[in-house]
């Protein structure tokens, strides 16, 4: 396999991915190889998604706090759009696709969130409450940075997850992921200047992403391993 | 004037205003009766539109935070489209509307926040940050569903605040209403049962709605006096 | 009366209360030169006590969420000390003096909030959940900073608010405002480096400053007004 | 070994306890076992310390928010005292057990937290900020109280862990597990009523202590894993 070129998500994702030690863990792991090969087994593939479906709902939850704690009408209306997006269409397309997967709603519902789907989205929302915006968003970037990493390498991907490869290589993904670097990078001139990366903040930051992205590699880890 | 029959908005509604001491003052005060007939000094509205403009971003983030503290994809999903709409239609509409009125946007966004929007809009986030849900809710109801009352009043008003009294008065604004009463009520049941009036929490509840309504009448006094 | 230099709290507090346009209007007013001169109506004084009461609450509550919000255990030991003192000696002693005064601890307990009182504590608790710990930081200096050079102008006083004036003019409280000063300047300098006034989040921080300072100037007209 | 009788730290305690499906496998985990007969790994326990220094750090700032969404002055002084106990007196005597186990001080402070560390510190600490004192408290619950039930089994052991088993079996830490069953006991009467097992909202909070009971076993299956 040639070496895929990082897509350009904006100054900030470039930094943080590039200090991050387990970057490559996460967007080379077993599982997204699985994905990219088609060879992921079937009960780990419904397994994610069951607690991708736990996840969705605190993510949505964390992309609330953002809007909640933002500073500027731009801010507002960037976490408020996604919010949405999530609320009223991810999550109905997720229960959509788990449907058509054979997991009822019902079961779906009933799923016991993982320890690791936990220690991710709990470490998110309180990174947005006891911290500002620019920790939700240095632990929000992660999960949709990386999918969109993800996602650029896996794109045309044949085999059993052709569709989930496409969603995240999509266009419409590609344009989220911009938009959301865009948004980070803008939040942080906003309040700390173009010269940021020199400031000890920007350590603290460059740490939460690094925290947020060992917890991702948990994440795929707990999906290879269905209960 | 003849009396008007209050609006059924819910048994949470209709509880809390009921106790409310300050709820006549609110839905009656001098600021209304001027909308209601026409007498309202123009200066003082001007007044009013600009601190409503930074209300209704403190407005737009509480109902942000009720996303992020919502237990039910019900609540989330009600949440996050009065937050969209607040942020994505409202705004833009008063925005809009300040603009026909001779208020620049750069004079909106220059407006110093009054002490009773400062007031109002900190005690309503602050009880969703330091409460939970219920709280946020209680607090956030005054203003909903008090503007709702006024809006059923004095619907059909004519003069120069007919527009006003249209949109609060108006099919739209009143479903809203019903609908925020529904999820009042339906989360009041969902974590304390049918009989939740009988609790202590309800006098808790009670009384933040309370004092939620004794600073929207300041939020009225501070309109009629103009800087 | 000649003019009193202001007291050394550290070099934010220097940047911020130079920067506040109100601060003169709040440490000069009239209710301040009233207990120095002891001209201010026992009525209120006794007003300002209660109401003070309420505020010592939701001030604790300030400093546990400071602790809460905190990144190094040096941040958390001093807000948590402060946290203490508050509570278990500030309070009871305030519970003592307002007795002492001729208000019972009952009465003291059904005090009403004032809204000049919600909107300083609901702005301060909520710019540190919305915001982090500098901004937390930012809306409390007022209070502990101001206190400290309205005490130590008006140490030595005699009259009937003496016992108020060597309370704040004091060796320990001038003390404790040094030591706050320096719990800020080392949190500033943790996150943002020594140039932190160069930064945009200094106008934001030097805005929250000034907006807190405005409140308490309406904290202390609040005073001047007994129910 | 013959059955040792559950303490009685109040009634909530009793019943979450009795209906967590993981409460066995949390208080007689093998890392409590080899506590007990002195089996455990050296290697073991030196990585449990650092990973309860970490943990600590983010408990007391799970006190603090406790003080900062206190409602009475009861619970504030409570959650305050066992904030301060915790920053000024419990860290200070763990950084010294380490020290005294050859853990120094820097090295303590360079650790790097566990995915189960942060699972469980994160869930408390978002159960506060999202839900209310109530849901903080039955997050908190498991790990205070557990510890005192595990020290109370565990008091008499003799050998290498002699000194942990006696400081958690001691009259000190039991009578505070016994205050902090009381505080909670209170705060549910407090808000709920006395009744309060048969509402809705006691299902949710029984199920907060489930869920971090079951986080509690993961972080004794971290502590038998060293890194």
């Amino acid at each position: 396999m040639t070496d895929h070129p990082a897509p350009d998500y904006g100054r900030a994702f470039t930094l943080w991915r590039d200090a991050a030690p387990e970057w490559q863990a996460y967007t080379r792991h077993a599982f997204v190889e699985g994905l990219r090969s088609g060879t992921l087994p079937r009960e780990a593939f419904l397994h994610y998604l069951k607690q991708d479906y736990v996840f969705l709902i605190h993510f949505s939850r964390a992309w609330a706090l953002a809007a909640a704690t933002s500073d500027t009408m731009a801010e507002m209306r960037a976490a408020s759009a996604t919010l949405h997006a999530l609320a009223h269409v991810e999550m109905p397309l997720h229960i959509r696709l788990c449907a058509e997967a054979g997991i009822a709603e019902e079961a779906l519902q009933a799923t016991e969130e993982a320890a690791a789907t936990l220690a991710y989205t709990r470490y998110v929302l309180e990174a947005g409450y006891s911290g500002d915006f620019l920790d939700l968003m240095a632990a929000l970037a992660p999960c949709v940075l990386g999918y969109g990493e993800i996602g650029a390498r896996l794109a045309g991907s044949t085999g059993p997850y052709a569709d989930w490869c496409a969603t995240y290589g999509g266009a419409d993904y590609q344009q989220l992921c911009r938009d959301v670097g865009g948004l980070i990078d803008g939040a942080l001139a906003h309040r700390l200047g173009e010269d940021w990366p020199d400031l000890p903040r920007a350590r603290h930051l460059s740490a939460r992403f690094a925290t947020a992205t060992r917890l991702e590699v948990g994440f795929w880890d707990m999906g290879l391993r269905p209960a």
